[in-house]
């Protein structure tokens, strides 16, 4: 939404018999990726359970400015992305595939580098909507044409895919470009931006808001893809 | 801590087979629980779990002034409660004992309130310390008297019992002064005030801050009290 992030609160559920050094290690864990963006973890609370619970509530400071919601992209906005795309989709595939090489590949599913700087970056080029990319850019960029009343096309041709993604791609018998329409949990932003806005490096233009509704990809017949909360597995694009 | 309560943030935890009805009845409950502070639910996020977890975190506005916080005490302020103690620890025990009477006791049980507006004033009235009994009065008074590196004589005689706590305490053959000193789930307020001061007649004195350590009770043994998050039961005060 544009803010700089200023603290979480993370709230623990445990089983009496989880392992303290295990808790430890996830606490360093929350403190060094706060510290990757100046935050801290400002509080919480701890109770018993059977299963390890983790909620995690992050807080920022738009410093006066509006939030970049969901629902402000217009017709003729361009559509772009910051951020690995499809990595965490990949990494994922190939532990499912009992493999562990491209290591890169694994080690994105295991821990996501979020473009945390790219979201204020965002909203002071001017941003009309953002979300960050965690169930899918096919299925999050439809909760914005959703919210804003439009339409999206994507243009496949404008996602550059990483060689790393072809040779996963390769070992396991994927299409990359699926990989990277419906994998989420790489955290990339995805924003719209009125057309002529002139976009830093990290940007990457891949479409368009139309006039519409509903998310579609240029040459691909329309599908359903990204994660749902309540399925067990990922509906891959048909 | 003397802040207005502004919103919660409500993450959830559902199996997909839970109930919706269920579902509206929660959303209503955070509706209305946050109207009585006129806060609102202003985000969350849900995600499917074998069990239904439920995570709150509430955010208040201090409008600037300083948090009070439970490392302030000092030696020589008085301590004191606002809101019930008790009620909701003889709830529990009465339907532990297979009781619905007094029905104000089970509800208290079942729906607390919080005497939400205590804390603001508590901060305006110079509180030098705070926090809400929701473990017991003996336990969260302790953690007061651990940050503020002192000790805290509570007088029992200064604790008004309720009729329908001695009702219920006749009933079940208990001591009412043990549910008001280890209940938790009131969510009353404790808070210390400097000497002298002049409190409303929601507050009610129960106590003094001592050079020292822990908390005494006057007249009573030293035992232990109040909540455990990883144990089953809760500790008589011996």
């Amino acid at each position: 939404m544009g803010a700089d992030p200023t603290g979480i609160v993370v709230g623990l559920g445990l089983p009496p018999e989880a392992a303290t050094g295990w808790l430890d290690d996830l606490t360093d864990g929350f403190r060094d990726e706060c510290d990757l963006v100046g935050a801290s973890v400002v509080g919480g609370d701890i109770t018993r359970c059977d299963l390890v619970v983790i909620a995690v509530t992050a807080m920022g400071d738009l410093g006066g400015r509006a939030p970049v919601t969901r629902s402000g992209a217009r017709p003729g906005d361009v559509v772009a992305v910051a951020g690995r795309l499809g990595h965490a989709a990949a990494g994922l595939a190939l532990l499912h595939g009992g493999r562990t090489e491209p290591a890169e590949l694994v080690d994105a599913h295991r821990r996501p580098e979020p473009p945390y700087a790219r979201g204020p970056e965002a909203a002071a080029l001017g941003a009309t909507s953002m979300l960050d990319v965690s169930d899918g850019l096919f299925q999050d960029l439809g909760h914005v044409a959703k919210a804003s009343r439009t339409g999206i096309v994507l243009a496949p041709e404008s996602f550059a895919v990483h060689p790393l993604l072809a040779e996963a791609a390769r070992l396991l018998g994927a299409d990359p470009l699926e990989w990277m329409l419906s994998g989420g949990e790489d955290h990339a932003l995805a924003a719209t931006f009125p057309a002529g806005v002139r976009l830093p490096p990290a940007w990457t233009v891949v479409g368009q808001v139309i006039d519409g509704e509903g998310v579609q990809v240029t040459g691909r017949p329309m599908g359903r893809g990204g994660w749902d909360h309540f399925s067990e597995w990922r509906f891959p694009l048909m």
